[in-house]
């Protein structure tokens, strides 16, 4: 049971909010969805936002909608955490709500919540597929930072689902980066192995490629470039010949003004890839 | 002087926001200036923005940056309102911070600070022209809601100045909609001559026309419709013979969905006019 929360037209199709129970999170969750006019049988892409993101940045601030109307792609939009009264969070930005990292918590207290990565491999999926009369087996996956490393590791492992993947300013290193330090702690017990498991460059190290490319775009202004560990994703790739397409932009910044103006280029690889 | 506090790039050009004190509002006001590539000379439009916006929602929200850089267009965005510790406010969002309404209050405590008019009619297009290289001889103005309106009256009664004009879902009549009356009651003391000199439909029905199109926007699902008087406006504009470009959209509402839908025509509009 799906509840629509928000309905409004934009470019002729229609953005959508809706709200549900999961049993991943086992809390309430929401999640956007854009549906083109012509949606019966559409191409479907997930976006993963970064930390702090609801659902509603990307739909509000990225001007995707333009190019998912023109291209004829629905759009599921998730929320970056659990949320709510009983859910534990933490006053670190970093760590609980709008920070869940796209994985599955094994520690007190998070572990009951925090299994964002079940979330969006298995079970929005399958609300979507159910709900929505897209194409499912024409799913790609992309995102932003936080949501850029996420939506790698996911496809890294999960070729079968998403069919094509993008990432701008991705954190490709959980296990590095500045960001990541408390989640690894707090949600991963500091296990190695499950840390390695999250994290795109050690997939990659581990041979866990994909047959075709992934896409990324970088500001070279990006403010937290040295977090991100693009150039030792790129050589780890270029080790084992994962396919890479990346771009660094001179004068952008790690924000939505930077998404908003690469984002045609997003829809246009993917389009042609599904 | 003007004091830079935000610059990201976005498609090619600069997305700005700068600080000064203003001498119309006896505060300090901000106001968000996007610069295209090549602004030298560049074509300039003003967008006022509805109730409860700062200078950034339209920044953020609207998408205009693509059509800005394409057309080489400088877009430059106030806020709605003086703000800050020093500065009168209400409880009701329609009055106060927020909802300025484009005018100069006559009233205590309001009198001091709430000269939205003088600001946009005069002060700003000064410090535009003062501190930027942009061609003030081609300024347009539009806005949305509460701007939509505040746009079309000061276009109407400065058309040597504001070459072009266009609104989203406008406010025609400051004298009968629910979103102003306190605004006419407090700020203007609900003195009628003062209230009509603000007043879409009746400056039309005075006959400050323009002898260039006045385009307008408006969604068929927008929940304020019976808010905006846009028919009223509509007929008076008809018996003066004021050219009109107006288009209702079934399905849009009155949010920002419905602008980036349809900012790419607006920057169509004035920049063949410019």
């Amino acid at each position: 049971m799906i509840e629509l929360c928000e309905k409004n037209k934009s470019f002729g199709g229609f953005q959508e909010v809706y709200e549900h129970q999961s049993s991943s999170t086992n809390s309430k969750m929401r999640f956007a969805v854009y549906k083109p006019e012509e949606y019966k049988n559409a191409q479907v892409l997930f976006f993963l936002s970064g930390i702090t993101c609801t659902e509603q940045n990307f739909i509000q601030k990225s001007g995707f909608q333009k190019y998912a109307s023109e291209k004829n792609i629905a759009v599921v939009v998730p929320d970056t955490s659990p949320r709510g009264i009983n859910i534990p969070d933490s006053e670190d930005f970093k760590l609980g709500c709008g920070a869940g990292f796209y994985l599955n918590a094994v520690k007190e207290p998070w572990s009951k919540n925090y299994n964002m990565y079940n979330y969006i491999a298995d079970e929005l999926p399958k609300i979507i597929e159910k709900n929505f009369e897209f194409n499912l087996n024409k799913l790609g996956i992309f995102g932003h930072s936080m949501g850029g490393g996420g939506a790698i590791q996911i496809a890294l492992k999960n070729s079968n689902l998403f069919k094509s993947v993008s990432a701008f300013s991705p954190i490709c290193s959980i296990l590095k980066s500045n960001f990541s330090q408390n989640a690894i702690k707090e949600y991963l017990d500091s296990n190695n192995d499950m840390i390695k498991n999250y994290d795109p460059i050690n997939l990659i190290k581990e041979s866990k490629k994909r047959n075709d490319t992934i896409k990324i775009d970088v500001g070279l202004e990006d403010e937290y470039l040295d977090d991100l560990f693009i150039n030792e994703f790129k050589d780890e790739c270029s080790k084992v010949d994962q396919k890479l397409d990346i771009n660094f932009h001179e004068g952008y910044g790690h924000n939505y003004y930077f998404i908003h103006s690469l984002i045609e280029s997003h829809f246009i690889f993917h389009s042609s890839r599904l």
